[in-house]
């Protein structure tokens, strides 16, 4: 069968595919978390967040797409299936039902400011083991943290 | 708190909420399957298909929105979290790893036409309860059966 | 002189001109009540208020086109006139001068939730009548809705 | 041979197919007769009709497209062959040469008049049978209405 | 309350408010009897004229809302609800039901000289009080005179 | 009645008149035939050859009218009615029904190739009588050679 | 100083040079002629025909253009002065003050078959003289001819 | 015969038409001077010269429309005719063949100089008679002067 | 060394320079003041107010452009450089570190209401020595009273 | 395998495949002089003369594409390898390191002349064998000329 | 009071909020200097410098903002005032009034290799405190480094 | 003569000047291979991998300009030219003539492969010579992978 001749050795395609997994699922389940709380916010401050969570949802979904065929563009095959985002997502989750856009506010900036913990990790990690894939992980942090700071202010 | 009140009935509000849930999972798994298949997809029919799946991903997550906002719009709370996605989702799911595009190809077919029956389901379980969701149910059957046509010539 | 002949029998053209009259005058008054509340507001939720109230007026506008020349194409010469509109509008009416962003969103969810009331009824009144016409009231109706349901979360 | 397994029993699916085997022949007719007319017609008013005719043909060629691709979704082959159109059609033609503004507009609002009469029985003959089938010919419906009452008032 | 701190003075506020008020009703009225011509038009000018219409729907749309906007900016409320409308125009109405293209023509040609006639006031009127204001009356004379020009010649 | 007053020699319309005229058979029944395969085809490379005659199509749209035009401007009528194609047709029809893709490529090949032929004998015939109209025949069949060069290959 | 060598030889480019000059001289004049009429047309036909006289204007302006840079390139100074333009024009020219859209018509219609008639005996003059410039020429006459037709069947 | 009634008294009339006729002459003369350089001009400077009178010739072609249409739209006939031209410039007129860009840039320097002195006159002349037509002139005048400081400083 | 010489006499460039070089070091300095206000932000209002300082900012450095070069264009040179900003501003800084939205809405009505105060002294001072720079100062006011009001009444 | 069966004689094939050839040799070195200019050149007029050749390298490019799918669609396979290239390209080259914007513009002047010549001579061999491909080297060679007269009057 | 929780610790934090604090001082002089330059130019090379000097003020406005956020997100206020921009900027100052080209393109490459210099420190400051920011630098190194280029050929 | 004084000290811009020169010919030659193919494929997977290649084609040339520019911005002249191309490429060679589509993606990935090689190598050597050209290096090689991947799944 056809596959990807992968141009790193096997500890650093190891490593970084793990990354690379990891901010996947981190991604997908930040797109989910995005919408749920678009669709279900409520407030006086409702019509702002409800479009802002839309950049950070826009945001997710274009670079788990970059993330995903990255980590097949070394080698490793990406896993988004809904199991797998279930079982090893580590974004703490919304309630259900109607949430106000105080309560979406400090929800987004604490999902926010795991996911960076975690994401400054990989940087670490790949540095040695993939150059590229760590150039990719600290645009991706920019970004980030880039909305951490207008969520974080929203106060 | 501040909520929608609706314009249904609460037997009618209750039906059409719960079609619309269950097209929401429908989508959103739709959408996650569609990626999964776009990153991992190996075969000479790579290139056609793979850009055919985004397609199908772009369809899902726009009627996912619609079909969630339409819900808040009937007073009922979208729920598209990723534990709710999994533990409710009726989509076969795909292997981990490579797949063919022949295999692609079926798999997709034989999504989109399990959900496609759905769909025909609630269009039935709405005309009552609610013509607005209905029709919106409609317009999205004859995309959804649009990409199924396309996907079963592929052989 | 030049008219159209209908399709509609006359029982049907009547009952189906009288639904897009009234459709009319509520829209074209609600792009009137939109754009004065756009313009008189105040409140610390100017700005997001402000720019939504427009995405009202535009929809109000273009639906009102859409309706009057549904309502010639099947014979029914539409009234869109001043006096017309002032006599027979159903529209709560603002009061003159500044008027605070909450009294606006209080307002604004209130006269979409009477039009849509009787958006519901044109769409029973005219589904033996006219689907064409139904299939109009019903896909505007869950614009109605969806604008609806954003000015009722915001409090 | 690959072939696509419809969602609808037979019957629907037969009285599905013929409704839009004779849409297609009509809107592909339709999109003919518009240029023949575009091409030949002569008189003052020669600007203006001669590029009105182009928003007709656009429209007919469009939903000739997406009435073909319907049926093929059902599993249906849509056929439009020139001899299949020559000996099918239904639309009076157009007399060969130069025709006048007037006659174009006379023959034109003619046209339509009868092609509306054939799709509001499509509409009456496929609710039950299919009502997402049902939904485009409404949809198409609005369209032509829009087109005829533009040509019944030029007098 | 919120409200403007006005740069002008009693005197000039007064003036200048009156006069955009009266420019207000003038360019609302002219979008409402625009509109009543475009849908009821009948003639072999039809499609031209319809289309032109529009043009000058658009233009007493978008400046009402420069004139409404400007008002308020200077501390100054408009109103432009439906019954201040019909109380105040100053414009002569049209007869309900089809009207023919000449008719059309050369009612548009006399509400736009009409209305002319009064911004020549305005900009006079405000020439001391506010040079901000004339100079905004200033360029909305020029677009309606030439739309003046363009009815007047097609006779 | 209004008419044409050719710039070209009674000889030289005549010769030209019949070049415009069977090219304009060629192109619109090359878009008919395009679009029966653009519905009809299967096969695994089903959607590069759908969306390739796509492009077929609008060339043979486009230049349809162009000759067309071209005729009128000469002074001769164009013929574009559905009888007159089904009868002057000297293309290869299509069977009814699916048609899988290898057999759309062989079949699209061996037309393009047929309507060059006579394309070549047209840019010699009118040489003479018109160079303007032998400048467009040329810029088709340049055009139309690229896309034979394309399905040529496609084994 | 600077200067372009020619790649022709020195009849042909004297040859080619008049017959550019030429054509520089009448389509300067039919931009000059095309927005007079634009400008001072009336009658009921107004909109349409001064709407299509900038399509005339625009298509001799862009051609003008062409036409100047061509001479330049072949080593021939192109002279658009308005002393030239003036003292060389064949072209009839219109009456001042108003122009009924009937006499617009008929003019323009014999202006651009006497341009038309000269540019045919450029095509022959250039032919062996430069094939280059013939193309250019061929291309602008079939422009040409296309706008005679469609103001010669304006009556 | 259809004609515009000005809403200008006759004296006031008479001014602004004259005005207005003066700047037509102008603003036309200088878009063939500022082609005929663009055409003949040679030297280093020759692509940013060549391509900045394009602005220059847009800008003139531009506002020559502007112009015109006002003077039709208070009644006054504008004359655009070549002859006319011709005989009423005072733009100082450049020799034929190649041009230096130094030659060119201080002749364009010079032409705006003389254009914008009566500009001025034509702004005070106006102010009285039309402020309407005197705004545009000094709109028109800014344009100008800019224009004629990017060249003046290119030495 | 190259120069612009003036339209205007001596007095009136001085004065007219003093009100553009005025308007510079406002225009520039209330775009370093949006951006710091901009960056600096916090509070719930966040994403509101923060787009809408942008637009601020816009306008502050699109018409700091139109003045300088206007004043170029006059033969007096515009100084922009950051010394003489910063000696020269009038305008209230804010204070260092994070601003809370409702200082924010506070501090930039003020600044505005303070600069558009000396645009009206500029408007007065202009107006008999260059009318064209009065026209730009009045067409600038008219913007900045928009804002004016926008931050007015986000109360 | 696949191929093109080429709608040309055996003899016109190889004259007009050689021609192709040649020309694609000379495009592709010139899109490489072009870019090698592009990148090395110095001097005051680097900006203008460094934007100036990537109009050349574009129009090289894309003329270079044109020509080899011409080659092809005639049945003869195109050559455009780096080897192929550097043994018969008969542009003379540049020297490598930094080149004067003076230098570049004398060599590019005599690379598109000597291309120039070429290309005529093309025209004249294709007249008999090929109208078609004829054609596209009149086009292309009219392109290639207006480039040189733009280089020749840069000294 | 909100505020942002920095992702990095104590020391890192001020490194690289001394960073780009001096980085946004580096751009926004450089914005205003650009700017200053962009006016008051004169020279033969004008037109090219004075649009080359627009886009390096786009890339310093860009950039200060790029950089003035990535500050506000590490949790450091940036301080864009203008009596800061005057105290702290290295930036070597244009004298008031004309300035030759000569002298623009001299200082602009000196004043772009002293900014360099101080980024590439800010490159090496950054590598262990934030490589997130550092990356930042990097980019932004790239193009200030090609804008320097292109300044100093030009001699 | 002008030149760019180099930022990097002699042993870093040396060692950053080869690796720049040897990414040039990579480049430029996978955009001649890449055409190559693009033209002589032949095969049922024609168009897919036809349009593939010219994506491709765009990558190599969008960043050979981008590596020739950042060569110069250090101060080092890139080769760009033909006869260095063929000297230095290390590129394997495609055949004369057609090649199948399986050979055309087999080619590719090949010479992918390859030049990835050389790029992980560049990283590596420019690191501590100069980060800046390093992280264009990374940036490219990620794209690189990216089409490797694309073309290694195609079997």
């Amino acid at each position: 069968m056809a596959m990807v001749k992968s141009t790193l050795g096997d500890a650093a395609q190891k490593t970084t595919g793990e990354a690379l997994q990891g901010a996947l699922v981190d991604l997908l389940d930040l797109s989910l978390v995005g919408k749920q709380a678009h669709w279900n916010i409520t407030g006086r401050h409702f019509k702002q967040v409800h479009e802002h969570l839309d950049e950070v949802v826009d945001l997710a979904r274009q670079y788990a797409d970059t993330v995903a065929e990255r980590a097949v563009a070394i080698g490793v095959n990406p896993d988004g299936r809904v199991r797998t985002l279930a079982d090893r997502t580590a974004i703490p989750q919304l309630d259900a039902g109607y949430i106000t856009d105080d309560k979406v506010v400090a929800a987004i900036t604490d999902v926010l400011a795991q996911i960076i913990q975690r994401f400054r990790e990989r940087i670490e990690a790949t540095e040695e083991a993939d150059p590229v894939t760590q150039d990719l992980f600290i645009g991706l942090t920019a970004e980030l943290e880039k909305q951490h700071w207008m969520f974080s202010v929203q106060h």
